[in-house]
């Protein structure tokens, strides 16, 4: 693929039985390839994986390592199945506990609203030792962010929210730019072409997403890259080639 | 989780550079989780990699060493990108080549399309040895099954038909079943008898599902098992517990 060099790359880490049974189907994903690719960092790898500890840990532990940032979504509420906070205390080999910063944006939050900060929802201020918080202005309780790890709610709202908390702290590279070729012909008329042409241009993405419209064939041809300059170039010679 | 111990494992690996870059909003794995968890095979985990072949490799071969079936989707097209049936072949140390049959399949879709089997379409064709062809009613091109392995096309309509060729020749385990109480109280009011309940029942799963609806803050509390009459007797007890 055609990754500048020079970006950060990322991980994303879903943690979700809902996720895994069908009951569910996930928005963030999408959301965050999105944005950290209009920011500059690649996203390179996703694993989704169920509320079990030991999963989790294993998931986090590798992605953290081969990684310049890691992204979780999921599992920071206040039931008994969120254990996320648990799960990235227990990876980091740190302690996990009720935060007074944590506790108080909590308090303050359920004292406007007139409801109880009960102990289901004191879980939400539990935080593993060495975190900052990310800011979550939906609905208070906050995500964290521990070394290269930034975990975030799964309710698509507050995970966007957290998003826009954490980007703008994070540096980027170089944004992908893309141009799209839309082509009402089959991938097989067009493959000949498209790769000779690919091959002159090594430092741009040349991807074919083919789809079906009313029964007929067609493909989008996407060029991706960081200089645009060079993508119009490429373009002009992709377009000549299928002329 | 509340898997059942008795039934089969699997995992999905997603293939491409469009689902991360954000460009496409992957489907496929909604839909096969639905699938498996109505045929009885537990998905655990998905990973989403790049069209590059040390981490297609890398990924899979730690999936099929991990559970007992593994899916793919994406890269078997005719393009320069669709490299996922050398990467198959890679990962298991086996050759790759144009076979025969598949040659046939496509030399007759094409003759009565009039259209040519060119190089491009021809790759189509190139099949792992040692693999079992995996029907595609939609646009004939096959996918392949080697060992617990079967890969199947990224368009949504054929991998939904390569599922459905692929998913009665499985074995599966006992269909997951649910029932689902929405609640219009915020999860942490529900926390506490809901923690309580499920304790008391450790054989089904009790998730939280929380979302907001014209600001007001509601959960889907969903109960998942093999046996009916075990969930109702659970669900019979969480309503009473929350009344």
């Amino acid at each position: 693929m055609a990754q500048s060099a020079a970006n950060p790359t990322a991980a994303m880490l879903v943690i979700g039985d809902e996720i895994l049974s069908g009951r569910t189907r996930d928005a963030n994903m999408h959301h965050l390839a999105g944005q950290l690719t209009a920011h500059g960092i690649d996203l390179t790898e996703v694993r989704v994986v169920s509320d079990d500890q030991p999963a989790i840990v294993r998931a986090l532990n590798a992605l953290r390592a081969d990684y310049a940032h890691v992204f979780t979504s999921g599992g920071i509420g206040p039931t008994h199945d969120d254990i996320t906070a648990d799960a990235i205390g227990a990876a980091f080999g740190v302690h996990v506990g009720v935060r007074d910063d944590a506790r108080a944006l909590l308090q303050a939050h359920y004292d406007r609203q007139g409801s109880e900060l009960n102990a289901a929802r004191l879980r939400m201020a539990r935080i593993p030792d060495g975190a900052t918080l990310i800011e979550n202005p939906v609905s208070v309780a906050p995500g964290f962010t521990l070394e290269n790890v930034h975990v975030m709610a799964g309710v698509p709202s507050v995970f966007q929210a957290m998003v826009q908390s954490v980007l703008p702290t994070l540096t980027g590279g170089q944004p992908l730019v893309s141009r799209t070729l839309r082509m009402m012909r089959g991938e097989g008329d067009l493959a000949g072409p498209l790769g000779e042409v690919a091959a002159q241009y090594p430092d741009i993405s040349f991807g074919s997403y083919p789809f079906q419209k009313d029964g007929v064939y067609g493909a989008n041809l996407v060029l991706r890259g960081p200089d645009e300059a060079a993508l119009d170039a490429a373009m002009a010679a992709l377009e000549a080639a299928l002329a």
